[in-house]
């Protein structure tokens, strides 16, 4: 072990040199359409996201980078299965993480000895995905957590002590894994944006592969130079909101989702640039990241496919997380579930990604029996066709009543809904039990003068209800009516959608 | 109305005549194959049960004759949307009650002035569904009371008073609106046996249409003589069971269902005979067969899929009933529901009906971790995969495993459950609210001796879930997890299937 750190101390000083030396590789330009790396990105559109490392072993989220090496023990390390899956599920690139918050490293680096090569399975894991996305024909990309809670440069008072760490261990990930498509870099909050050396990661990253799409979580702020945040589903306006991380590819803030009307003009130091948004979403429908003892039930189908839909439209991409379990292998119904997503897709490497049917309900005039009273009316009926997911109608009864004013000359042949869910957060900080309210409910639609019910369900709605029809209906009033709820129903969103056009 | 009994009386005793003096008409022979209408009945297999009438008006199941005609008052009547719907739906044959218990009639009968010429609406319901059964290409098949509540000569001493009665108006029915390919009558339980003259009036509807399928409800029984009912599951034997009505071309019990080893070979007077079985089942969840003010949800259509298969199997045939509303509208939800089911299935009138795939499980060795302590061991493990959806197994806790020992060469790729639900009559006698008892399960296979959890779900099961693989599986033992039940969890049946080679 001693003599490992020595030789990996000499490597340290030696790569760095090398790092900046390097000043020509390209950096972002201002534009109005994408560039190289935003194109490859937009074309790639949908991955598979995989947490796995120290945290797989710990009762936390976040361990804090004292846990041993030792901890991480998986009993059936399998990464080709993990790859395997993702290529079956029409997956078209892999996201793995390669070090998260607590500074475990996935691979043998030799600036570290709190590595995959200091405890009890030594397999290289980031090698074994790099080898198995060659094998299986897909893309590889990284996560790269900024913020190292064990590394001792981290606290070091001159930042770029730390920063050097960072450019070595890319240099690493870059020279010996690649190519690497894709840099997802997390946890810049527990530092001043200028002392990531954001600009030095970014020009060595493209110095290494110019087609490489770099970003950092929490992109976008609503004032320059400040750290408050601008909600993904309020980024609706070109040309308004800033940099946080300069220079960066994409936008990105897990699990938060764009809008309908999300625009791509972002400022920094007066100049705009084109940047699509990458959405990150858990399998899990307690939105875990890390696949730990318990198991997990997924997201439904039905969710995950019209979450698919709107997350991958609009030059917009979506990473799905899938995270292998204690043993090291992604768990049987986990994979089956992506697998059958990717089959209802009908998801191919050579097709272009499948589109979600026209929304003939957007923005169209909403009204409700009641309206949960708010002196910001935060939650009106108009609320459940904005095109947001994060706004929401809620009812200020338990019956209730929506309905909204059709184009009576629009045909739809769907109607997706999701629900707002009562949550309780569980200990570890990120995991949730979501428990909906609406118990029974129908779809009715004005018919000569009489409301017809076109739909009707005793079942709980949870998280998402997708309804569709063998034909087609035009009416100028759709309903919603809560016939039975825990209490008063609240929807994000319901869509009325033609989709009649897309079918084979 | 005076004027009308009176011609009505006239032709009483003249059709009366007529119907005595025809006895040379075919009569039920001694069999081990099906005979033409037995053949015919089979082929068809698959039916749309309509019951409309005085009921559809009346807050109770079986009003009792008391009720006024113009009670009767359907404000949209349209019969040829309820064929239409059968049409689209791919259902073979239309079975519309024409007489329930009531006595009121949905045709203009000679024979009494209980019927829809003395309503409000005064339109021929018979007639139109018979009508509009020749337009979409639908065989037309009537259920007709034997108990009538209305009729005076029902009361008379002398049972043949009101057989003649039936034989005037079956004549009529046979005369005016053929050709008629079934009569399932019923109430039977009102009279003796051989005071309903089935024997004339089988004769009777033999002579008008021979490939015509005649039965009566509550068909066969334990002893000869005796009104012991058998339950159709419990038909696992050949000539062991007897006629309770003779003659009768196939066997009916609303809403019980046969067995995977249904036999066919029943008793009269020291004879066997050849008898097929007809399922009928209800849309609604709530298990209705006349559609009140209430708009009722309808059973899932795994598991309408699920019965589909298992009723019309085995030559056996299936009559699902969707009833029309007050309006007189098969309701658009309900018929969205059977027109996605037909779609599903893949039903066409020219291909012959689906079938589901290989049951692997069936009687293969079945533990629990518990089983409810009973004294005839009414809910062990077995029961779980005998064929038999009247068995159960319950357990003793409200935390359960049910194992199930498979061949390891057989594949499968689905896996269908039937949960018992607890059931709340409504005050209709028929209604009833079901509530199932399991929350959260899991489906885990046996591979290198370690468990798998190929499907787990956190929604609560319902009557019939439906479990589909992409892939297939093979193992030497599968596991059913109960994780979260409201109390002791119990199956009718986990079937293990394999339709792999049933998929295009």
């Amino acid at each position: 072990m001693i003599l490992k750190m020595k030789y990996k101390s000499i490597f340290y000083a030696f790569t760095f040199t090398i790092a900046c030396f390097n000043s020509s590789a390209q950096i972002l330009q201002p534009a109005t359409t994408p560039n190289a790396a935003q194109k490859a990105l937009i074309k790639r559109g949908y991955g598979m996201f995989i947490h796995f490392g120290l945290n797989t072993f710990t009762n936390v989220e976040w361990s804090d980078g004292t846990t041993p090496a030792s901890a991480y023990n998986p009993t059936n390390l399998d990464p080709d299965q993990w790859v395997r899956t993702a290529k079956e599920a029409g997956f078209r690139y892999v996201l793995l993480v390669t070090k998260h918050h607590d500074g475990f490293c996935l691979w043998d680096s030799k600036y570290t000895d709190y590595d995959v090569a200091s405890s009890p399975v030594k397999t290289d894991v980031v090698k074994a995905v790099s080898d198995a996305c060659k094998k299986y024909g897909l893309q590889f990309a990284i996560y790269y957590s900024l913020w190292d809670r064990h590394e001792p440069s981290f606290k070091d008072k001159n930042p770029q002590v730390y920063i050097n760490y960072m450019l070595n261990q890319l240099t690493e990930l870059f020279t010996h894994y690649g190519p690497i498509c894709e840099v997802w870099f997390d946890g810049g909050w527990k530092r001043k944006p200028s002392d990531w050396g954001i600009d030095q990661l970014y020009k060595l990253i493209k110095k290494y592969n110019p087609k490489c799409a770099v970003s950092v979580n929490h992109t976008i702020v609503n004032e320059e130079g400040t750290r408050k945040l601008t909600l993904p589903s309020l980024m609706t306006e070109d040309n308004k909101y800033f940099f946080q991380y300069f220079p960066s590819d994409f936008r990105l803030w897990d699990p938060k989702i764009i809008t309908k009307f999300d625009k791509k003009q972002y400022l920094h130091k007066g100049k705009s640039y084109y940047l699509p948004y990458e959405h990150t979403i858990c399998l899990s429908s307690r939105w875990n990241w890390f696949e730990k003892s318990e198991q997990l039930p997924v997201r439904s189908l039905d969710e995950l496919q019209e979450l698919f839909y709107w997350c991958t439209d609009n030059d917009n991409s979506l990473v799905i997380n899938v995270p292998p379990d204690k043993t090291g292998r992604i768990r049987e119904y986990e994979a089956n579930a992506v697998i059958e997503l990717g089959k209802r897709l009908g998801l191919s490497a050579n097709k272009p990604l499948p589109k979600n049917g026209k929304f003939i309900s957007l923005l169209k005039p909403a009204t409700a029996s009641s309206e949960f009273a708010d002196k910001n009316q935060k939650y009106s009926a108009s609320f459940v066709n904005d095109g947001s997911l994060d706004s929401r109608w809620l009812a200020a009864d338990t019956l209730a009543e929506l309905t909204i004013h059709l184009n009576p000359s629009d045909k739809f042949n769907k109607i997706s809904i999701f629900e707002y869910q009562d949550t309780k957060q569980l200990p570890d900080g990120f995991s949730q039990i979501r428990t909906g309210r609406i118990q029974e409910y129908s779809i009715d639609i004005l018919k000569d003068r009489q409301w017809e019910t076109i739909y009707l369900s005793a079942k709980p709605m949870g998280d998402c209800k997708v309804i569709r029809f063998q034909g087609s209906y035009q009416t100028n009033q759709l309903r919603f009516r809560v016939i039975k709820a825990t209490a008063p129903p609240s929807l994000y969103e319901l869509s009325v959608i033609d989709d009649s056009k897309l079918k084979k």
